[in-house]
C-alpha cells in the first residue's frame, strides 16, 4: 500500500449511500462534518497547522523550517470534499487525499521546501445543497456577496447562515479575505478528469488550458393546478407541457452550438399523481467553449421556452443563479508543471467543461490544473471511476511539481 | 350562520398552508389527526357513538329510539378529511360537513328517523402521502390487500404500518371487515363538482351516473447518471428526453381517444442542477369513458414512450400502481335521491372523472352520489370552490335525502 492508497481507504464509507453506492456529501451535513475531522487528523499526523478561514474553508500549513511570519508567495493545492447527491468516491477527495500523499512522498524523497505549502479543501464547491457552485472560493476572494450566500436555502428551507449556526460557526463572520488570499504563490488543483480525453491518447495525466464559461439558469413554469381525473384537455394549463417542449429545445440549440445544457433537477408543485402541476421550477445548466456563443445559447433556450408557453398561457421566469466566465489558465504556472512532468513524456493539455475552485481563485492568484484520466468518463455519478495506478502516478506528479516549485529557482 | 356555516368554519385553519393557501392534509399526518379529533367532537356534540374500524376510517352512528343490537340496513353519508399536496377546502371535508349539518337539519324539523344513520369519514382517499388512494375503503371492503397496504412508503421511506404504529393503532389488524359493510343500507357521497358542468347548466346540485374507470401507472426511466458540463451531447443516455416526449405522447393519445392522461408526479435522481439523471420516476393518471378506452391508451402511451427510450438506450418499467374499473352506480338509490329532491327541479345527471370511496363501496352496497356546483370547475388547488349558498342547498338536499330514506316505505 502506498501513502495514497492508505489515505483513500480511510474516507471510502463516508457518506457512501448503502443502497445507490453514490456519496451525499452535503455541505454542512454530518458526512461533511466527518470529513473535515479527517482533514484536520491527516494534517495532525504531518505536523501541519490547520487554519479554518471565515467561510469554512480550510488550509493545512507546511511553513519552512525557521519560518517567521505569515506565509507568503505559498505553494497551494487541494480542491474539496464535499459532493453532487450521489457522486463518485473521486470529484473532489481525490485532490485533497494526492495533497497529502504528495507531502508524504516530498518527505519520503528528503526535499526540503524553502516555499510555504499548503492543503485546502475549499467549502461546498458542488453547491449541491444550497444551489451555487464554489460558496466557499467565491466568499474569500470576493466573487459572491455573503448576504447572498447567507440567504440561500436548502430543500428544506435551511439556510446557509442556519446550517452555518447550526455547525458552530459565525454567519456573520463570512466574506472575502484579500490577506490570506495574497499569501497565494500558485494554486495547483489535482482533479479527476471528467471526460474520456486522456483514455482516447492513452496518458495517465493532464494539465488544463481553460474552463469553459458555464452557469445555472433557473426556469420557472408556471400554470394552474387541477384535478387531473376532471379537467378536460382543453381546459388545462399544465406546465409540464411547456416544460417537456423546453427539454427539447435545449438539447437541439446546444447541439447546434456544439455546447452542452442539461435540465437535470426539477421541484413539481405539487407533485401530486392525481393533481396537473401548478408550478414545475427546472435547473438549465449549459456551458459552452466562448462566452458568447454561451450567452446566445440560454437566449435561444429561453426564447424556445417562451413560445412553448403561449398556447397554454403558461408563465415562465429565468432566473441567472450564477454564471461564471471563461477561465484561461496562465501559460507559467502550466508550462513549468509540464516541464517538471517531462519524464512522464509530453503532457497533454485540455480544456475542462467543469467548473472549479481553481476556476475562482484564478481570478486573483496564479492556477493552474492537473487531471487524473478517467477512463469511462462518467462523474457526479457512483459509476466515477479512476484506476489505483493512475492515482498513484497522480500523487507522484502532484509531488514533482511541489518539489520543483518549493525548492527550484 | 347555519349549521353548515358554523361547521364548515371551523376547520378552515387545519392543514392550511401559510404560503400557498392550499391544504396539505396528509394520511396519519398532525393535519389528519386534528380533523379526527375534530369529526370525535362533532359526532360527541350530537351524541353520536364513533367507531373506529380497524383501518382508521371513522363512523359516527345515530341509532334510532330502542334500537337494540347491531344495526342493520344503516343510512350511511360521509366522505373524507385528508387532501392532496395543496389541494382545496371542498375536495371530501364538504361531505363530511355536510353529513353533521344534515343531521342538525332533520332534528330541527322533528323527524324521528325509523333507520339507522352512520356519517363516515373515510383515511386516506387522495393516496397523497401513500400513492395508493382509497386505501381506508379499499382496505374495509376487501379491495386491497393489508400486505400490500403496510408495505406502501411515502417520500421520507415511511411506511403506512410505521405511521398508524406511530398513531397508536395496530397494524397487524387492518383488513377486510364483512361485518361493518353488512350494516350499510345504503352510501351516499356528497362532494363538491370537480368540472364545470353544474355552472353549464346552473344548477346548485347533481346525482352521479358513473365513475370513468381510471388508474396510476408508474414509469420508470432508466439512464445514466454523469457530469451535466464534461459529458458529450453524443456520449449521454439521459432518461430526461425520453420522459419529456412521453409527456406529449400522453397528451396526444388521450385527445385521441376523448380521455385524460397526466404526469403530475415525478421523482429525479439524483436531481441535482449539474447531474444528468439517472433515473425519473413519473406517475401517469390516465381515465376514459369506459375500460375499453383506457386498456387502449395506456398501452398505446406506453409503446410511444418506449420508442422514446429507444434512441439513448434508456430502460423503462411501467408498473400499474392502482387500477380502478368503472363504476355504474345503480339506477335504485339514484331515482330514490331525485324523487327526494324533486322540490329543487329535475336533478341533472352526470359521470365524474374522479374516483370515490363511493366507487370503491359500490362493489358491495348500493351507492349514489351527490355533487354540489363548483363554478370554476377547478379542484385539487387551493382555488378549488364552491359558492355558500350553493354549498348550504346542497346540506338542505343531503337532510331531504336522509329524511326519505330514513322514515319513508
Amino acid at each position: 500500500m502506498t501513502a495514497f492508497d492508505t489515505l483513500w481507504a480511510s474516507i471510502l464509507d463516508v457518506g457512501k449511500h448503502p443502497t445507490t453506492g453514490g456519496y451525499r456529501r452535503f455541505a454542512w451535513s454530518d458526512a461533511d462534518f466527518t470529513l473535515r475531522e479527517w482533514f484536520r487528523g491527516c494534517a495532525a499526523e504531518r505536523g501541519m497547522d490547520v487554519e479554518e478561514d471565515r467561510n469554512g474553508n480550510l488550509w493545512a500549513w507546511w511553513l519552512p523550517v525557521g519560518w517567521e511570519g505569515d506565509p507568503t508567495d505559498a505553494f497551494v493545492t487541494g480542491s474539496h470534499l464535499d459532493s453532487v447527491p450521489d457522486g463518485g468516491a473521486f470529484d473532489g477527495p481525490l485532490g485533497v487525499v494526492s495533497a497529502f500523499a504528495a507531502v508524504d512522498l516530498v518527505r519520503e524523497r528528503g526535499i526540503v521546501p524553502t516555499v510555504p505549502i499548503a492543503i485546502t479543501a475549499f467549502s461546498d464547491e458542488e453547491g449541491a445543497r444550497f444551489g451555487v457552485a464554489c460558496v466557499g472560493s467565491q466568499l474569500t476572494t470576493g466573487a459572491l456577496a455573503p448576504q447572498r450566500a447567507l440567504g440561500l436555502r436548502d430543500r428544506d428551507g435551511i439556510t446557509l447562515a442556519e446550517a452555518m449556526t447550526r455547525a458552530g460557526r459565525v454567519p456573520e463572520h463570512i466574506g472575502t479575505d484579500p490577506t490570506l488570499v495574497d499569501r497565494v504563490g500558485v494554486y495547483v488543483e489535482l482533479h479527476v478528469e471528467q471526460g474520456r480525453a486522456l483514455d482516447l491518447v492513452d496518458a495517465p495525466v493532464a494539465v488544463a488550458s481553460s474552463i469553459w464559461p458555464h452557469g445555472r439558469w433557473q426556469f420557472t413554469f408556471t400554470g394552474e393546478a387541477n384535478h387531473a381525473g376532471a379537467t378536460r384537455l382543453v381546459d388545462r394549463r399544465d406546465p409540464m407541457l411547456a416544460y417537456a417542449s423546453s427539454v427539447h429545445s435545449a438539447r437541439s440549440c446546444a447541439a447546434a452550438a456544439g455546447a452542452v445544457a442539461t435540465f437535470g433537477k426539477l421541484e413539481v408543485l405539487p407533485n401530486g399523481a392525481n393533481a396537473i402541476p401548478s408550478e414545475i421550477k427546472a435547473w438549465l445548466d449549459a456551458r459552452a467553449a466562448d462566452e458568447e456563443t454561451l450567452t446566445t445559447l440560454v437566449a435561444e433556450i429561453e426564447a424556445e421556452a417562451r413560445k412553448h408557453c403561449l398556447p397554454d398561457e403558461i408563465g415562465l421566469d429565468v432566473f441567472a443563479e450564477s454564471i461564471t466566465p471563461i477561465v484561461e489558465f496562465p501559460a507559467g504556472p502550466r508550462e513549468r508543471l509540464r516541464r517538471a512532468l517531462s519524464h512522464l513524456g509530453d503532457i497533454p493539455v485540455l480544456p475542462t467543461q467543469a467548473g472549479h475552485d481553481a476556476g475562482i481563485l484564478s481570478e486573483k492568484v496564479p492556477t493552474a490544473m492537473l487531471f487524473v484520466r478517467n477512463p469511462t468518463g462518467v462523474s457526479h455519478s457512483p459509476h466515477e471511476f479512476a484506476e489505483a495506478d493512475d492515482c498513484n502516478i497522480g500523487a507522484q506528479a502532484l509531488a514533482d511539481i511541489m518539489a520543483d516549485w518549493t525548492t527550484g529557482s
